[in-house]
């Protein structure tokens, strides 16, 4: 693996997954591996969890880490090319991309979508720009289109939770939110379920809230969520925008909420979420509080799955 | 010790700090106590002082550090349980607390009072929210209403300082601003030199600025402030807020700002301040930059008091 | 070396200059002679390179970094004597200052020139007063009038890639821009070319854009862009604005730009520039995208000279 952005840059999914629960077992296993090594982090965008255990991870493997946050402590950046740069940009990322490659080892970017112009999001054109000119392996923090770290650590969760012969059901179902969100969580998570071979997968979703057959390949939809949640040994929860009215709420629905009343309908499922969450909207407290809830151990898990992928790229590189 | 909230989480003041003057003395003494261990420090609010001195002190003992500008750098936070989550907070404390907990080994936080809802900042809901769901030491670095760290370097830099056999006398005398201002600083100092049986400690303020009893217990209270300070061996200047009328300016006497004419009437008292001072507002240029203040090595002193506090935590945890 | 402000503090430039290409050669070379020390880096102002540089630089010795964003994190700073501090400034940077020299071992400052009063710019008042209370070597990352790490960069990138006997010609050419910037970049190269006697060095700007002689000394100007390029082996391009209309943009003569046909006129020059570069205003794509500029190695080269000044000061404190 040089670079990660997608699960396409993953040779197995099965050996990555069980390489980030040795990491848990063992944070300090490979804690020279880094050594003299930087770790760039930019972020276009906020973020909590992404940001503290990315750091952790990296010095877990004796890796030098720097943060940035972007247009706060440095300069705005010009994304066109050829332009005549009178305007406010400062600096054109060509110079800002291979500049950071002088200094890091591995850059890792957080960039998040518009949601107004689909194909400009869809293209991932910041995030491919750094790949173009930073000379160095680039990792995703989230980009426009995908969140790879958050789908690695999901698959973590389910593993370490599943302790069952059979394969598990897992049902990703959109849920009401207040404001327009990315695709980028569930567009990952769908196509690291289709990579995967150890669970069963299954979507739920008003209708007008379909995902990029890009990412959700063969998966099956299901427009009903009572009925999609039947027999499901974890759910998946997350609200999205529109794919297609791209990047509009079209719909609150208040009933896909997920309450102790929707738990009872599936295998006493446990439930994901990758925060974060607002409760009594997205989930009701009654879940988050109680059992079946694993939201805090699935964001603890967001260390060793970076560990894993920083060990791989520092492994091959 | 488990937590660092206050004087009530010290077991001996005395060899607390006794501990720090360690540290002074050899800063890499205990350098191995905090190999692969992870000091998370969140700031609700600004700081320099105690940003600073905090990962000094934690890099003296091998720990990591990572900061978080919370607001800046992540998102709001939700404080009322049972809220449906409709507004701009993007995050219940309840899930940040628990994630962070994940992350990091010891929680440091960050927080000043609102000065307009006295039972809302005693209550102390945001740090009893981490202590509550953090599943890890909570630190405090400032909260509403104490400031335990700079209580402890209060009493190191007296202790280094006071050579004579006797008790000194240690006078906290209120001084004039501009800003209304918390009074955590104040509390703290007092319950400290409450609690500690190696000097006498006098109060002086005007009439209308009384703290909370809870913090001063017995502690004597003179109003008149140059009748105060007749030999005194240390003068503890700090403005702050009423009490009563809570968080409100109700005096601006320019007559209480510590001049050479008040030095005059002590027992060439040593002065002291927790920074930021304002100059010519509550202590004069001529004070400051003269030979009693001792202003510059008590905030040097934070380091140490700082590191003799994460030691105690990771050699009890 | 005790300080690091303009090319006055250096004892030779070629030894500085030899001892950042071994850095760069070994990053690791000298990576304990930091151990236990840190390092402050105080931003004023943004950054990128600098910021990232001297970060690199100093974990390559084995110290300690700690930035503080003043400001947007601290407190705002006073710098007046002898104020009554009622007004929005919260700290002097009398505290400041001593109490960050309290903390760190070496304290690296980055702080603009208001462009509007020149007595005070050229003063260097903010960077002065560190150097006075801060008790630590300081270290300038840009002050309002010098730029001493960038330019030492700057000798080490001409040294490394210019491979024949002679001396090189080396032209500082002014461009063109839409904001006026600062005169810190030119200033502190024309002086360290100046106290260089490894190459020949010519300037070359429009009429009214005259630097201080002060900087320049005896450095030839010559006022036909054209004329100035013939032969050059080094074009060093750089925006500035007037001195003498102080802060001003007086011209944008486009006809200024670096292109290709620029190019032409020289030995096949290679083409610097300290970067961030506003392309087709101050130089054209089809030169930064080109084989003769060398920017990008020389951003590189910003951490190995940042590492020689950090060793030496290490080395002699």
């Amino acid at each position: 693996m040089k670079n990660f952005l997608s699960v396409e840059n993953v040779q197995s999914i099965r050996a990555l997954v069980d390489k980030a629960l040795d990491y848990k077992k063992n944070r300090l296993l490979d804690n020279h591996l880094g050594t003299g090594k930087t770790l760039g982090m930019l972020f276009f965008n906020p973020s909590l969890r992404t940001r503290v255990s990315t750091q952790v991870a990296a010095r877990n493997l004796g890796m030098e880490v720097i943060v940035l946050n972007v247009e706060k402590e440095g300069w705005q950046l010009e994304l066109d090319e050829g332009i005549v740069m009178d305007g406010s940009s400062t600096e054109h990322i060509k110079e800002a991309a291979a500049v950071l490659g002088q200094y890091f080892d591995i850059l890792a970017v957080r960039t998040f979508p518009t949601l107004k112009d689909k194909t400009e999001d869809y293209s991932e054109r910041i995030i491919g720009q750094f790949l173009k000119h930073a000379g160095v392996p680039v990792v995703s923090l989230e980009s426009a289109t995908l969140h790879p770290l958050q789908s690695l650590a999901d698959l973590v969760t389910i593993k370490e939770t599943f302790q069952e012969k059979r394969r598990p059901k897992v049902v990703m179902t959109w849920a009401p939110h207040v404001k327009p969100l990315p695709q980028s969580v569930p567009n990952s998570f769908a196509e690291w379920m289709n990579g995967w071979d150890e669970a069963d997968f299954l979507i739920t979703h008003p209708e007008g809230y379909e995902l990029e057959t890009k990412y959700t390949h063969n998966a099956k939809i299901e427009y009903n969520q009572d009925k999609a949640l039947e027999g499901a040994d974890y759910i998946y929860v997350k609200n999205w925008s529109s794919v297609t009215e791209y990047g509009k709420i079209i719909n609150r629905d208040a009933s896909w909420m997920i309450t102790s009343r929707k738990i009872a309908m599936t295998n006493n499922s446990r439930v994901m979420h990758c925060l974060p969450v607002r409760r009594n909207v997205v989930i009701a407290d009654e879940v988050l509080d109680g059992p079946n809830s694993i939201v805090i151990q699935q964001a603890g898990n967001r260390v060793w799955a970076t560990q894993a992928v920083l060990a791989e790229i520092l492994q091959n590189n």
